[in-house]
């Protein structure tokens, strides 16, 4: 149950723009699915755009962290934010990057030890100790 | 400011159940300092054994994930939960653990992105696709 | 899927403490519908009346903001506390306001963008420029 | 106390994709003044190019919802996601753009309304209303 | 660092609706002291009454939970929501109702046990047993 | 729908690790019973042994606060960590210990109560009175 439209692919080959973002997600992720988070953010063509252009960007250009070490930061950023949507597509998207069920564990058990102490370091409200801040 | 007392090493010295943990926290991080984190722990001996044997366990036992990939987890988490100290804390110990001006650039991406895409599919309530929920 | 029990019109007939609130709201919308929230609140008479008073004075009281404004406000609380319901229910309170597919698409891009700058700014601990704070 | 080095000035003019930001920040805002937020991101010039040219878009193109608006809208999210930094230079942000205290008192009134019926909507799982998604 | 003014008792009386409110706040709480929270409130005079209004009916009214256990579940819900201010305000008022250590303790250990179920049931998305909801 | 798969008594009874903790757990409660939880941390070993072990201690040992204070706290975190499952498992676990529609209408109402004032003193940003800290 969304609050908007999802698009169907006739609907976005009605629309040049739309259309420009769903080609170039295909391409770029070597796949003819699209999900529904771009076909909810056909909607709103100036968000669509900036979000996949920043996406690309930050999830799939080379860098100093590996695909699969950036999908395990987006899982857990997700699942702290309660995003149910955001945890099932990148954990399935992990898996497609071959997040082994070890691997897997290893995340949940660090989410988990940190949801703990950000409790406990926010309920205590601990002073940051002076050795740590860079400037 | 804390909500409760910061044990000086005299006062650790004083309980032996707090002394333990704080001995097996110095040799199995080789180092001598302790963060205030503990120190005020060290009020609730049963949270701090349990939380010390946990985080002991998780961010030190040898696991498919190594050790850096564990500390950008947790600095994830620890941002989204807004966690002062242990953003703090955890950016301190993945610089220990080498992490390059590089790396910490492209965590800062992933954690951005992951929280407006997050914003954006609670914003929507998109519906999960079929094809990723494994049960 | 709920913790409690939705009241049916019936049995609120049978209360007449809830049934006086449910008149209030059904007058001051000018509408005959009652939506799931009330229902679900007419367990709790003390909460159902505190919170109807509430919201009759925050969201329908004349001042400075314009009804629409507020419902965008509220749209984005909802969504950053991800709260399904809310989200849900205020887009189709903005929606009944007059809000267009144009402010829609705005709103989700500040709501997507406050949340990756929150996200930056929390993780990266930046402190308050002295030019900011009022007292 | 922050996690990165606050860039200077000076330390600005030695690099110039940083410099260029910078430069539009300053033409686009029509101020000379700089705040810590950008001073910060200038160590990831990959994030803060992204997110200027974001928030230029979001916040400055011209649209639907007026200045001012927008910035309620960046000030609920911010307060929700308890970033003290965007609270701060956001609620700065709205006085130059006019904001008068009976509209920041409403303001706070449509926040602090919203948090407590998401978390009474969350706290009794209270199911959507079938009239109220789109599809 | 607020961002708003923090009202002095003379400033308080000089405005007899806030006056009238803080009246009622020291006759409530049998203390002179006024805390800067209502202070602060004090430039929303609306905002102000209500919340007052509400927190009155609520902390104080005799009911089926005793003073301390509100006091618990407030520092709780505070903690989660990473609110500096409230966590310090209602740990200090649970002390003043009679807090001990050994109760603190427990509190911090279900806040922290809570946060890390949370996060995995959120991580891991898991079914609602069908045995648990009410309607 | 979760990402991972909920294991049957089967599937259990063919791991001696799970088996012994799930025999654990229900000895401990009582109860035959074994909710989606356990079944879905029985993919990740170490992750259902320590969690268990940490719940046992947390919620079953005995100390100050008694078993329904607990629930009261655990739903009251995991309302505003918006954690569906959660909500629903202690909700079902409070009425087990004995929660009374009074007492869930006075929970409803510092859960609802905590919010507002957690987002008003984040949204003002008021600084902790000198009267709070302990250190």
């Amino acid at each position: 149950m969304a609050t908007v439209k999802l698009w169907t692919d006739a609907e976005v080959a009605a629309d040049a723009r739309v259309q420009a973002v769903f080609d170039d997600i295909r391409t770029t992720r070597n796949s003819d699915f699209i999900n529904n988070f771009w076909r909810a953010l056909a909607n709103q063509p100036d968000v669509l755009e900036r979000t996949w252009a920043n996406l690309k960007q930050v999830m799939f250009a080379p860098g100093a962290l590996d695909p699969l070490t950036r999908e395990l930061i987006y899982i857990a950023v997700s699942a702290i934010n309660s995003c149910t949507y955001c945890i099932h597509s990148h954990t399935a998207g992990a898996r497609a990057k071959g997040l082994t069920d070890q691997q897997h564990a290893e995340l949940l058990g660090v989410i988990a030890m940190a949801s703990q102490t950000n409790a406990l370091a926010n309920a205590l409200q601990i002073p940051v100790d002076p050795e740590f801040p860079v400037s």
